[in-house]
């Protein structure tokens, strides 16, 4: 291994372009490949900005060409040398119309053969690749995915400092939430037997700042979740925090729309046409039985069941009862498409979101064909081929059960018949605010009224009068932002009245005791002047994902955790010594 | 309370002058103070931009007059009226000039009597400030800094990124290190009887980054340390963390000084001449006794081992040994400002540093003065007036001791003695690198060696022969830099081979199993192919004191922890329900 000494990098690899050809250049970087050719040596030299090609001739520098004659992948090298024209040009190089005539090489470091390939679609598999994160991370795909979030955070505190929102830390070590299961707790040395608990997020901290008269606050910010992770989840995510004080919704949407533009203007040079498009939480469930449909396709939800208000098929009849529907999606001049075994194994999927089952019909030759054609009547045939407009070649699925399970049997079944059918166009972005959310949601395990989104989001003026009579009527000022079918961000305008908001801790079955315990702190502030105030949050992962077109959140984030919540490289979590737990005043309890 | 409705605000508060009048403007935001005056309303109103008057004026709006008359501190009110020269113009206050001349106001929020008042300076106890930080968090004061804050770390981020840092962010859930006992640990629920640790610092995840080709990366980023508290510290604090690829310390030094100068300039007006001086570790020491001297004023040492080297006085003899010394310091013209009894004083604060004494001398009608003169040969007491060039009215404290005493002792009187004689220029900014730090410091306790920054810090290139025959001669590439006397940030060049950095390991007596133990996945990532590289962290809190002039640590983080690391607001850190605990494996082990 040699020094750096007085060598110092002069340009990157990857900016080199023919505009340089004749000047005297240093780069450094590592080897991305070597090949021997005679008298010649072509090494690839890789860094952050791109590869560029070194050619090393013995008649040149004999010493150099020999050193480079040696070199391995992934050695770390700096080579100076001449930029010239190159006699076979490489188009799908971004340098490749250059090389450099290198007369000088400095073996920085060396390696020994790499366990993974530095290279796209390495074929690596994922416990390999997080293992090895080092180099995992040299990849093209990775290092573009951490530079465009770097980009893409940058455009967010440009627009956010540019609209006066103060960039404000709070605190990692917070007060444990009564029952908060899902907080990762960290025992205090200091305060033997006590606990704090890591953020799941800093909503009462930004509400507080809006109280102490900071007018606009943002904050990106780890947030923590200890709970089973599904694919796209982390136990430490990042978000994207915005409080606003003297706003109704319109102005928060306002100005996220602006955000939201800037972000991929700047970012992927996508347009975002404002202002985006709204729908209420009731349309997005009875059009695509989601929250968060996608709308880069159709496919929409039709509801049969009047249809089939006097089937005597059992399996429809039992569903047209209050909680229950029959729903259908139809996709045009596409029956050709479903042979009987892809049908059946779409039902299969069906099942696996507790359907009980997945009824179809299509129009061939001028015919209505269905498994449950005798089951029906000919008014019910002609009344869905009349409802539904159903032509030659269409057909249509459809699913008769509980509300929740047609919404998401239904609404899996749209995505997965869209993706079969490759009708999903990967280059579009469709925005969409979801809005007059439902202030609660009935807990079926719980028996009782939880919040839908979280208890401090304000009613819509004009339901507060329900809160206590008909609390499943009351929409609450909240509002989601969906891109593509995913929940991007999502926030409300806030209780800011000390007895509205007692009234909906009543209404969420918290004792005054409990609501005090869990949230005295902010009931107290009320007290001394709040004003009316809303927000967001973005999932920041979720969103470099959308930017990036990734679909493994582990992507698009340095050194991720594992399903398990583990990590590779380091091997998080690992067992302590007794000693030191003793000075936390604990030890384990790990019997059955 | 009256809701919000359409009533938007036009302008803040702060940001009203003479340009707006005739105006019809709407302001937001909290009551400062109210007069009644006749047929007259007064009413401040107060806004994150400042403070504006509103006149309501019976005859004007008669029910407006009546709602203004009822408000009280601390309601939050939105005003509309039209903008119009002040009578009597207040020079003190920037919207002095004009008023709100108010037909409509809306009480969109009341309040009880604060517990403190929003003002500066309101003497209210620090207990009383934290508990109800939301109001304590209103005062100007409070907000000036965290509005420095947020303009600081805009103006860094801005500065990182016009030189290609990216900003990457490192993982919380970090492993613990082996007794690591400043570790805060985070139980895992997922994997039961495991722990993560908060990061002390991204040290390792940021050479990773290096390892793994970034090339530049800055984050600002949340630390933890689980200590004992001292004033000006935090259990969460702030870092801005840098680290680049191919480059030695003239490099880092030569961009952080960039950034140093850019901060200085945009967030205070501050001019910083470059290049930065520059003082070798072993020069602070001798010449103030520390690696972080405050050069606004002077008091340098003097070192009077020579003068006394024969001396018969115990106190001075027994110091003339290897690893003692006596060193003094002149107070030039100013023997008056020190009575008896603030000597003894003196004398008395010294002695917390551990000093046994303090030995003085001063020049009074030409005549050598000093309690010990009698203890003195003429020749001794030539030797210091001739040494120290003394002459009438000059003053010399001497402390003669082990070094590391006369070091802390006699800096910290330096310092002192400079406070009590107003000797610092608190608009003054003195920047120093200091350079060359030891690569060792000798733990008596331990008895061993420690790294002096941490283990990975490069030795200089021509001391790392005497690595293992003479570790205390090993001088570091570490550079640290300090303002007024405070370390503002340090870093260094790290090492890059293997080989060293297991010379490196064993030096600090940490066997192989020890050190894969610890760094074994950093070690590991070095088979790879390293880059030069090196970096920095800077406490941004503390630079936050710097450029707001705060000397406590709590008055620049929104909502900070006590000594005791509680938070007095939310009652963190609390206890926990034993099921909790019980599901994280653990259980209380408090007994003594």
């Amino acid at each position: 291994m040699e020094k750096l000494g007085s060598t110092r990098r002069t340009i990157k690899c990857g900016n080199l372009r023919s505009s340089h050809i004749g000047d005297n250049v240093t780069v450094m970087g590592w080897v991305q490949k070597k090949r021997n050719l005679g008298s010649l040596v072509f090494v690839d030299i890789r860094d952050v900005a791109g590869i560029v090609q070194a050619v090393f001739d013995e008649d040149l520098n004999k010493e150099a060409f020999e050193k480079a004659s040696d070199v391995k992948s992934e050695y770390v090298i700096a080579v100076t040398g001449s930029v010239r024209e190159r006699q076979s040009k490489n188009d799908n190089m971004p340098t490749g119309d250059i090389e450099i005539y290198a007369d000088e090489i400095k073996i920085l470091s060396v390696s020994e053969t790499p366990p993974i390939y530095v290279r796209d679609n390495d074929d690596a598999s994922e416990v390999m690749r997080l293992k090895n994160r080092f180099l995992d991370l040299r990849k093209p795909y990775m290092q573009n995915n951490l530079i465009t979030r770097a980009k893409t955070t940058k455009i967010i505190r440009e627009f956010m400092c540019e609209n006066e929102f103060l960039d404000i830390e709070t605190p990692v070590l917070n007060k444990p939430t009564p029952e908060g299961a899902r907080d990762y707790l960290v025992p205090s040395r200091v305060n033997k037997g006590s606990f704090y608990a890591l953020p799941q997020s800093p909503q009462i901290f930004k509400q507080l700042l809006m109280v102490s008269g900071y007018d606009r606050y943002y904050q990106i910010v780890k947030c923590f979740r200890d709970e089973d992770l599904r694919a796209n989840r982390q136990p430490e995510f990042t978000q994207l925090d915005v409080e606003m004080s003297f706003v109704d919704i319109e102005d928060v949407i306002s100005i996220n729309e602006r955000l939201i533009q800037k972000v991929f203007k700047e970012v992927i040079d996508v347009d975002v046409t404002l202002p985006i498009a709204r729908m209420s939480y009731d349309e997005a469930m009875n059009r695509y039985g989601s929250d968060k449909p996608d709308l880069r396709f159709g496919y929409e939800f039709n509801d049969l069941t009047d249809v089939f208000a006097n089937s005597e098929f059992n399996a429809f009849k039992a569903n047209t009862v209050e909680g229950n529907s029959i729903k259908g999606i139809v996709i045009e001049k596409s029956a050709d498409e479903f042979s009987k075994k892809k049908i059946s194994k779409l039902e299969k999927f069906a099942k696996t979101y507790n359907a009980k089952g997945l009824a179809w019909a299509k129009i061939e030759d001028g015919e209505f064909v269905s498994p449950v054609a005798k089951f029906l009547s000919d008014e019910e045939k002609n009344g869905l081929v009349e409802k539904l407009n159903l032509e030659e070649k269409d057909i249509v699925f459809i699913i008769a059960d509980k509300n929740t399970v047609v919404n998401n049997a239904l609404g899996a079944l749209r995505k997965k018949i869209a993706e079969d059918l490759d009708k999903i166009d990967k280059s579009k972005f469709e925005f969409l605010w979801i809005t007059d959310f439902p202030l609660f949601e009935y807990d079926e395990e719980e028996d009782r009224y939880v919040a839908k989104h979280h208890p401090f989001t304000s009613p819509v003026d004009e339901d507060i009068d329900k809160l206590e009579s008909n609390p499943s009527e009351v929409r609450a000022k909240a509002y989601d932002i969906v891109i593509n079918g995913d929940e991007i961000g999502g926030g409300s305008i806030r209780i800011t009245d000390r007895t509205l908001q007692q009234r909906m801790f009543k209404a969420l079955g918290l004792s005054e005791e409990e609501a005090e315990a869990k949230f005295g702190f902010l009931l107290n502030a009320f007290r001394y002047g709040v004003p009316p105030h809303g927000g967001i949050a973005y999932g920041i992962d979720r969103l470099v994902m959308t930017l990036t077109g990734s679909e493994n959140i582990r992507d698009v984030i340095a050194f991720p955790k594992t399903q398990s919540a583990t990590c590779l490289l380091s091997g998080a979590p690992t067992d302590v010594d007794e000693a030191q737990l003793h000075e936390l005043g604990l030890k384990l309890d790990l019997e059955e």
